[in-house]
C-alpha cells in the first residue's frame, strides 16, 4: 500500500520538532540555531530569501551557524545570492547544491568555488524561472524568508518590500514544506499595518536581531550622469519613444536608462511629448522618476520590489503607485515580472557587452553574476496577443503569421570607462559559461530579439532588416569605432532606408545635450523635487 | 497643487456609500443591488471574476438586474465570458466595453453582439496578459470576486478553486479599487479551514443565494476516446515523449491527450518508460490522470484551478497536489502559468485547425471564443535559461546564439468528425477576426513556434527544418489527404532525415491502437481506481 502524505507526514514530524524551541509559532530568538537543527534534515531542499533587495540574514547567518555534522548536503534555492554567508554555507560543507537566478554581489566568490567544486550548480535561471520550478520538479522542504512585522499567528506584514515573498512562501506552504520566516519585529495582530501573507501559510517566526539588511539598487545619484548619457537619452526619447508612441514600459537601472527618466520634463516636455509617451511603468521606485511624476508624465506604476527612502513618497502619491490599505507600497516581482512581460510596450536597458549580432551579457570575466529578471523583460513574448500603437508598429509576418512585436532596446556608449569597447566580436560570456561547465553560454538577452540598438552614435532599427547581413550593417553603424562598429559598410544606404538614424536624421540638437537638462543634477534636487517626501539613505548623502 | 489620492479618497467614498446597506464589510444579501448601486460608478472599469471555471455568478446575476439609468457605460474586465449574463450587461446598457481572455461558452452571442456595435472590445488577451493589464493601464475601480467562505473580516477561504482570485483582488486592493466578495457561506474565523486571501484586501462580503457555479471543463469521458486518439497517443509517447526524455509537462484537454494519459499505465510500462517521462506537470486535476498517479508515474502536479469530483482525490495525494494545511487542492492560475511556461518541457494540446505553416486557431466560424492560456503556453519562451534533456534536445543556433527550445506539439486527426479537415489552406481565423474588427488574425498558436505536430500519420519534426519548404513539406506529410497533405512531397527523403517519422519508423505497432490500451474505459473504472475518492459530477454519472 503506497503512501501519498510522506511530505505531509515529514512536516509534522519537523514542526514538532520546532515546538520544542518556540511558543507555538514564535521562536525565542536565541534557540534559532536549535530550531534549524531540529527542523531543517540533511539532505533537505531549502528555500532562502536572498531577493534583488531584501534579504533574510538572520536566517542566513544562523544557517551558516549551524553545525555540519548535524545539517549537511542541503541543496540551496536562493534566487540571488548576495550575501557572504550565502557562500560560507557552502564552505562549511552545510550545503553543497545551488540553485539560483543571480549572483551579482558574490560572483566573482561564486566563480571560483564553482571553479573548486564546493559549490555545484544545478542551473542559474531567472527570477520567475526559479519560483516555477519550486512548483514542479525542485519543490522545498523548507523556506527561510523574511517580513517586517508579524503577529503570533505568523500573519505577516512585508509593507513596501514585498518583492519575493509571497510566491515562495506559496511554493513551500501549499506542498508542505516548513515556513520560517524571521521579522522585525512581533507585534499584536491589530497592530499589522495590513496582512500580505496570511498566517495559515507560516509555520514559525522569529524576531531578528536586527532589521533585514536591504539594498538601495535602483538609486542613481543624477551628479554622475554625463553628457554621453543625456545625448542617448534624447537620441532613445526621439528615435524609440516618439517615434513609437511608447505609453508602457521598463527600465533598466543604468545612468542612461536614469537620464531619460530625468529629461522627460525638460526635453521631453519641449517636444510635446507629456501624455503621449511613458505613461504606464513596471519598476521599482526610482528616485530619478520623481521630477516627471512631479510634472504629471507618469499615470502609474507597478514594482518589482520597494527601494529604500522613498517609503513616505510613494505612501504620498498612491495615484501613481500601488499601495496597500495602510498607504505604504505593495510590490511583488512574481506579478511585475508578468506585467514587464505581457503590459508593456517595451524594456529598455543597458548592456556591458554586446556582439555583433546583438546578443548580450553582463558576464564580462571571471564572474558568474546569473541572469536575474532581464532575460524575461528582454525578449519578445509570442503569447502576448493584445495589440498597441507600438507594438503594432512593428507589426511583421504575413497572413496567419502577422503579428505585433515588443519594443526590446539595448542602451549602451560604444566604449566603457577605461576604454574598453562594448561591441565586441565575442562575448566574454562564451569563455566564461565553458569555465563553469554551463551546458550554453550565459546570454543574457538574444539578439534576435533585439528590436533596437540605441548608442550616442544613434538608433539602429534592427527590427526592419530583412536579412543578417542587414543587420549586423545597422547595428555596426552605431558602434563607433569598435572592433564591431569597424565593420560598418553602406551606412548611407541603411539611414536611407531607415534602418540607422543618427541624431541629426532624428532632430536632434547634440548641443543641447548638457546637464543642464536634467530635471535634476544631484540627490539633493530630487530631495526638493519630492517636497522632502524622499529620504535618501545616508550613502547618497553628502550635503 | 495636485492631488495625488483621488483614487484612495474615491474609494473611502464608495464604502461609506456601501457601509449603508452592509454591517460594516457584511452585506445583506437582499440589498445587494443597492450595494453595487451605491459602490459602482458610471464609467467605471469593474473586474468581474468570470473564470476558466468558477463564476461569481450571485454578483454577475446582481448586477445584471442594477438599474442602467443608475449605472451605465461600465468597462467589464472579465477574464472568461461565461455566462449569458455577462452579456445581458451589454444589451441592457449597462456595459458598453470589454476587456477579455475567453469566451468559449458564449462565443456565438458575443461575435454577433460585436457585428451588433453592442459590445466594444478593448482586445481579446491571454489569461495572464489581462491580469497584467490591471496592474498596468487597466487599473480597475472595483471587482466582483468569488470565494467559498470568508468571515466577517473578509478573510476568504477558496479552497481547491483558487484559480484567478488572489490576482484579481491584488490588482484592485492595491490600487485603492474596491473588492466585493461572494461567498457560499460567512463563518466565524476558527471556522475556516485556511486563509487564502487576508481580509485586509477585501472591502465587502456577501452570502450567494446558491453555491457559486463551477464547470467540470476537465473531465474527459474515457468512453468517448477512439482508436485514433489511442493511435496518436503512442505515436507521441514514442515519438515525442520518448524520444526527447519530456520529464515536466501541461497537456490540454483534448481526447486524444487524455488518451495518453490512459495509456501511460499500460504501453508507457510496456516501454518501461516510467520514471523517465511525464513526472512532473501543470494542469487541472485531470480525472483521466487518476490511473497514471495510482500507478506511480506523476511525483508533482500544479494545478491553474480544482475539478469538480476531484476535491477528495487530491486531498488524499499530497505528496502529489499542492494543498493546504487543511489538505485541500490550493490551485492558482497565475503561478501555474508561470510554471508552465518556466518549468516545463513540453505544452501539447490539440488544435481545431491547422494552416500549412503550422499556424492554428481555435475560432472555426462565426465564433469569437478568445485565447484563455494557450498562446501563453504554447510557444517557447525565449526568458528561459535553465537546462534539460528533453529542452536541450531542441537546441539550435551557433555560438552565443545558441540555446535550447520548448517543445510545443500540436496533436490532432487529420479529419474532424464529419470529414471536415482540420489541415487547411487558410484559417478560418483569417476571416473571423477581419469581421470582428480585429488588427491581427486571432491566432491561438503561431506556427513558428510549434516543434512538433502529431497526426494518427506519424510525427513531423518540425524543429529540424532548414527551410520553410522543408517545413511544410513534414507537414504535409503527416497531413493524411487533407488539403494540405495533398501537397506532400518528397516525403521518403524526409523519413529519411529525420523530418518526419511513421509509425513503422517509431516502433509503434498499430494493431496495439484499441480500447483495450486504456486504463480506464470509463469514468466507472476512474471511480476504481481512485479508490472510490473520485466523486463524478452527474452529469458524467450512468450506472
Amino acid at each position: 500500500m503506497p503512501r501519498w502524505d510522506t511530505r505531509r507526514r515529514a512536516k509534522a514530524e519537523r514542526i514538532a520538532a520546532g515546538r520544542t524551541c518556540a511558543d507555538d509559532k514564535v521562536v525565542d530568538r536565541h534557540r534559532l540555531v536549535d530550531l534549524l537543527h531540529a527542523v531543517i534534515r540533511p539532505g533537505d531542499r531549502v528555500v532562502l530569501e536572498g531577493d534583488n533587495q531584501k534579504q533574510a540574514d538572520f536566517l542566513s547567518r544562523s544557517l551558516a551557524g549551524c553545525d555540519p555534522i548535524r545539517l549537511h548536503d542541503l541543496h540551496m534555492l536562493i534566487p540571488s545570492v548576495s550575501r557572504a554567508e550565502h557562500l560560507d554555507l557552502f564552505d562549511r560543507g552545510i550545503a553543497t547544491a545551488l540553485d539560483l537566478a543571480y549572483a551579482g554581489p558574490q560572483s566573482v566568490r561564486i566563480a571560483q568555488m564553482v571553479d573548486d567544486g564546493v559549490v555545484r550548480i544545478g542551473a542559474i535561471h531567472t527570477y520567475i524561472e526559479l519560483y516555477a520550478r519550486m512548483f514542479a520538479d525542485l519543490a522545498p522542504d523548507v523556506a527561510l524568508l523574511c517580513a517586517e512585522r508579524a503577529d503570533r499567528d505568523g500573519n505577516l506584514y512585508t509593507g513596501p518590500n514585498t518583492e519575493d515573498t509571497p510566491t515562495l512562501a506559496e511554493a513551500v506552504a501549499f506542498h508542505d514544506g516548513v515556513v520560517i520566516v524571521q521579522t522585525n519585529e512581533i507585534v499584536d495582530a491589530e497592530k499589522l499595518p495590513r496582512v500580505d501573507i496570511p498566517g495559515s501559510w507560516i509555520d514559525f517566526v522569529v524576531t531578528a536581531d536586527r532589521p533585514y539588511a536591504l539594498e538601495p539598487l535602483f538609486t542613481r545619484d543624477p551628479r554622475r550622469i554625463g553628457e554621453l548619457d543625456i545625448l542617448k537619452a534624447m537620441i532613445a526619447i526621439r528615435g524609440v519613444y516618439e517615434r513609437h508612441q511608447v505609453m508602457s514600459l521598463n527600465h533598466g537601472v543604468g545612468y542612461d536608462t536614469a537620464a531619460i527618466e530625468l529629461i522627460l520634463p525638460t526635453y521631453g516636455e519641449s517636444l510635446g511629448l507629456k501624455g503621449k509617451i511613458a505613461r504606464h511603468w513596471a519598476l521599482n521606485p526610482h528616485p530619478t522618476l520623481i521630477p516627471a511624476i512631479e510634472s504629471g508624465w507618469v499615470a502609474s506604476i507597478h514594482s518589482f520590489g520597494g527601494e529604500p527612502g522613498m517609503e513616505r513618497y510613494t505612501a504620498a502619491r498612491p495615484d501613481v503607485f500601488f499601495t496597500g490599505a495602510d498607504g505604504s507600497l505593495r510590490s511583488n516581482r512574481a506579478l511585475a515580472q508578468l506585467v514587464g512581460q505581457y503590459a508593456v510596450d517595451m524594456f529598455i536597458g543597458s548592456s556591458l557587452q554586446i556582439d555583433r549580432d546583438a546578443n548580450s551579457s553582463t558576464v564580462t570575466d571571471g564572474r558568474l553574476a546569473g541572469f536575474g529578471g532581464a532575460p524575461n523583460l528582454g525578449h519578445d513574448p509570442h503569447g502576448r496577443r493584445h495589440p498597441s500603437p507600438a507594438w503594432l508598429d512593428l507589426a511583421h509576418g504575413q497572413s496567419a503569421g502577422r503579428r505585433g512585436r515588443k519594443l526590446v532596446v539595448q542602451i549602451a556608449k560604444t566604449f566603457r570607462t577605461g576604454g574598453v569597447p562594448t561591441f565586441v566580436e565575442t562575448l566574454d560570456a562564451l569563455d566564461g559559461g565553458r569555465r563553469a561547465g554551463m551546458p550554453l553560454p550565459p546570454v543574457m538577452i538574444y539578439g534576435d530579439d533585439v528590436s533596437h540598438v540605441v548608442t550616442e552614435e544613434g538608433v539602429a532599427y534592427l527590427y526592419k532588416a530583412h536579412s543578417l547581413a542587414d543587420r549586423r550593417a545597422a547595428l555596426a553603424a552605431v558602434a563607433g569605432v569598435t572592433p564591431v562598429g569597424r565593420l560598418a559598410r553602406r551606412t548611407e544606404a541603411l539611414r536611407r532606408d531607415g534602418l540607422v538614424a543618427f541624431p541629426q536624421d532624428l532632430g536632434v540638437d547634440t548641443r543641447l545635450a548638457t546637464r543642464s537638462l536634467l530635471a535634476a543634477r544631484g540627490i539633493d534636487d530630487l530631495v526638493a523635487w519630492s517636497g522632502g517626501l524622499y529620504d535618501p539613505p545616508p550613502r547618497f548623502r553628502d550635503w
